[in-house]
């Protein structure tokens, strides 16, 4: 069996926050919106069903638990949760929080506009409240 | 504690095929996509992690079993699986089969031009084999 390797759009496109049970959890690269990457840490998987029943329990805890927690840390109107994989077909899961009047509310963020890069303070402040949150 | 009453936008929009342990299983009526709706049958949720643990747990057995399904059926070069809820907030969870080359592939389909209603035979077509997959 191989190992695991990140995609290298996605490792280009986000940073890594801390490694779950099953999934590493990442933010991505765009200020424009709270906006988190789950990535399970299984060689070859593209779509939920191909992880193994114990692990698909594993990931809807733990995508849950960030959702749950994003929720809490930003006060967002509403989570979006999604698993597209139309470019990228490394398994992935976005947990995105999302405010009325944000970028293309209420439409779906993925391919809308170009990426904003967080200033290093604004990125470190959410992380810490996220992961305060998480634990 | 209040019943579960369908949103009248989803109950608009889309149409039973059958109800499963938690979900209503329902097809959009878009011709443009193999489209799945899943609602679990619990008034007053939003998110998912408004569920139980246990309805958690069975809301993602029951929509990567329908993935899986709709993945065979179609031969999906993609599934994407979403829970947005940015204008209909009643909980509800996107099951897409996604095709190469299909209206505004790579990127998402929500909020992206006017439906194609289905023409009935090409309808009862897909959802025979749909049953059929899930049984």
């Amino acid at each position: 069996m191989s190992e695991f390797e990140l995609d290298g759009r996605i490792a280009r496109d986000s940073d890594l926050v801390s490694v779950l049970g099953l999934c590493q959890l990442r933010i991505q690269n765009d200020s424009r919106w709270p906006w988190l990457v789950m990535v399970p840490e299984r060689p070859g998987m593209t779509e939920i069903f191909d992880l193994s029943p114990a692990e698909q329990a594993l990931l809807s805890t733990e995508v849950n638990r960030v959702a749950g927690a994003l929720k809490t840390v930003t006060g967002a109107t509403k989570i979006n949760v999604g698993a597209l994989g139309n470019i990228v077909r490394q398994l992935h899961v976005h947990v995105i929080a999302r405010f009325e009047g944000d970028a293309n509310w209420p439409g779906p963020i993925w391919g809308f506009g170009q990426a904003q890069p967080y200033g290093e303070s604004q990125k470190q402040d959410f992380l810490s409240k996220l992961v305060e949150a998480l634990s």
